[in-house]
């Protein structure tokens, strides 16, 4: 057993939470900030730029595809409950230096988030709906019992490495390719009691990482309009294999915390993991309950369309989000307001399809593919953005899925548009410029 | 969505588990160690001794009470995918030096043990039932994707960490007292993959940690046979006072990690505890499902004694294992196993139970205490020991459970048995006794 803190929660920085509360874990904090406590606030950012610039490495060489490869700088924020905020630092990127009692090495006090900084084709640096990352990182961070903060300081703290280091490790001439932005928050508590932490460090890091997009169709040209017009049509090179879950290896439950962005919905996925891709999958689709409910695939949200049976209509369908036990992903969330907006009619060719967020069953898979109803699937999320989907094995039978020629075209047709935001080639309020340093 | 690993596991050091290996993951490894991989192996151990050492607080000082001061020394040993473990060392205690990009920092890769030293009132040292951690360890590393190892060989560092520390921070005249040993095991991996761990370290360090045994009754004298003859029936000074969880907070459910010492399963569980505390209780009472299945309290196993409404017998009762949402305690092995052996008949005056293990809800509960039926309720594990219970708050109504007087016998009784074994009263095999360096 853990040992379990003696002290009481320090009283004179707890507001209590009533049970009601507890329910709406994303949203309430038992740390808020009070008048004695100094809020996150980036325009006290000290900055201390490296003195030992490292060398950019090549796009997809190995210490890229091994995803360590950070940039010259990192941004850090040391919280305390009795101080608050210290001032953030903008400084040389380098090692923690951690007590062996500190709570997060033992009790997964963690939480992030992810997502990208685009070098567009207009030459700029972008960042896709910030302020909706750095909401969840709040919600994560109030569900895992880390200290609260403004959404928009971390925005800013954000742009302000980025901006720094995006001009000489997103060169002007890599249009069309991406850092993978990390903002972090561990508790560094020195005490094993089971308690909220009393201390904390909020981080943030740019890594170089893997183009997965590569296997998308060429950006589309510059949108003249809202409506992107595109060519990409193109077939995706290859589709991924997911290995359903069993019953007996769950990833989240009604009441637990599937929804938040904290360490304790990954590291016990891994042997699920590992176990799929020894059996040549690349990912889990991870299934909830007798019924087995499809809820995400692997780190990313799931999506199908079907033709459906009794209208003959085609349906975009995902998991939905009241029972809390998928993340709210910023691509999820994204991918289906542009299928309201731009495919519940005819357009570009494509058929209009009626966009749906409900429960769905593998049963529910099934008889679509088996009745030639099944259209596609993919998985949206950052690091994998769009990904069609080409088998799913459940219980000893493998569904293939066509990806290529005439199927696959939605998933196409939607990442095109999201890629058009995020590399500037349609201007849209989802696309935030970032003004680099020079 | 986090990223996700390009590459594929290194096939060269990864057994391909099946899908019923998967179930069975307290057991499987999938890096189980190989020819090119060297195994844990104590008797490598490097030792180096501190230059620094440093002072021994007081019992329950203020610094004991935070717990966060550990001894002079730890033990650590690193493992990475391609040469399985490094040499463990003896080392000073300090610092770790730990990248951003670390996967225990991200993805909760993470597991831990919690036992403790005693000083014996025979003025020796020993550990209780060491082997039963160790196991339980391994099963932890396995759930949570961390390399495997040979658990004797985590119990010989245990104890040598103990012979080198034993003497100068619990000493002879401190009889009766403990410190507290965490055994962890994190990823230290520099990749954001979400991937199995390609690199760990495993540590060991010792707490000086407040002493919650002193509300208990004085140790009982030396045991002559392996009936323990106690005085132990003065009234313990209070008892927890737990609220239950609501139907919105699931500490665990089947198919997920509940029953793993990992990280995963305490970060999560901060916020229901922080709410309990600022309503005035010790600790959440774990329900799970509508039925309200009573499974833990806080981070301890849950214990009840009531009467029988058919037979009239007493029955001591705690939740089963095989659901894996509870943690296999060692404590609450040991419990079960002592009442099963000295309370199945009558001893000590005291009327004879049952030891059953069996699901139980709230509302058994409810109606136990209602009808009189309830005769007493504990907590148990190593942190706490065994804790009587005085109060559980469930759905608006707090039901009192006497704790002093003619009550609680039955904590207090297996309570003392286990302290006789821990402190060197009774000769017993479970308590193994370490031959301090001096």
């Amino acid at each position: 057993m853990a040992p379990v803190a003696i002290t009481p929660e320090s009283s004179g920085t707890t507001t209590p939470t009533t049970a009601s509360g507890l329910t709406q874990a994303g949203i309430k904090h038992a740390h808020p900030p009070s008048k004695s406590e100094a809020p996150l606030d980036a325009s006290r950012m000290k900055v201390t730029l490296t003195q030992t610039p490292r060398q950019v490495p090549e796009p997809n060489s190995p210490e890229v595809m091994a995803q360590k490869t950070c940039t010259d700088h990192m941004v850090t924020a040391r919280w305390t409950v009795e101080n608050g905020w210290d001032a953030p630092e903008l400084k040389p990127y380098g090692a923690f230096s951690i007590m062996p009692t500190a709570s997060v090495l033992h009790y997964a006090t963690e939480c992030f988030e992810g997502l990208k900084l685009y070098r567009g084709f207009d030459g700029r640096l972008r960042l896709f709906r910030v302020a909706k990352n750095c909401e969840r990182f709040r919600k994560s961070a109030a569900r895992i019992a880390l200290p609260d903060f403004d959404p928009a300081e971390v925005a800013k703290l954000i742009i302000a490495l980025c901006a720094r280091d995006g001009a000489k490790w997103l060169p002007k001439e890599r249009a069309g390719s991406f850092l993978y932005i990390r903002p972090t928050m561990i508790a560094t508590d020195e005490a094993l009691g089971v308690q909220r932490p009393k201390e904390a460090l909020l981080y943030i890091i740019l890594a170089c990482f893997p183009d997965m997009t590569k296997s998308i169709a060429a950006p589309a040209p510059p949108a003249l309009n809202g409506e992107t017009v595109t060519t990409s049509t193109k077939p995706a090179s290859s589709g991924l294999k997911l290995l359903a879950s069993n019953e007996d290896t769950i990833r989240a439950w009604p009441g637990g915390f599937g929804s938040a962005k904290v360490g304790a919905n990954y590291g016990p996925s891994l042997v699920a993991q590992g176990e799929a891709r020894s059996r040549g999958y690349d990912q889990v689709l991870w299934l909830f309950g007798q019924e087995c409910y499809v809820t995400e695939a692997g780190a990313s949200n799931f999506f199908i369309v079907i033709r459906d049976k009794d209208s003959q209509a085609l349906q975009l369908i995902t998991a939905p989000l009241h029972e809390r036990i998928i993340l709210e992903g910023v691509t999820r969330a994204s991918v289906l307001h542009l299928a309201q907006e731009r495919l519940s009619h005819a357009n570009n060719g494509l058929e209009p399809v009626q966009v749906v967020e409900k429960r769905f069953t593998m049963a529910d898979v099934i008889a679509a593919h088996d009745e030639g109803r099944l259209v596609e699937a993919f998985a949206a999320g950052t690091a994998f953005f769009i990904a069609p989907i080409s088998a799913i094995h459940f219980r000893g039978r493998d569904l293939i899925i066509p990806t290529v020629g005439d199927s696959g075209v939605y998933a196409r047709q939607i990442k095109a548009w999201l890629a058009s935001i995020m590399y500037g080639q349609e201007d849209h309020e989802w696309g935030i410029v970032v003004e680099e340093e020079v």
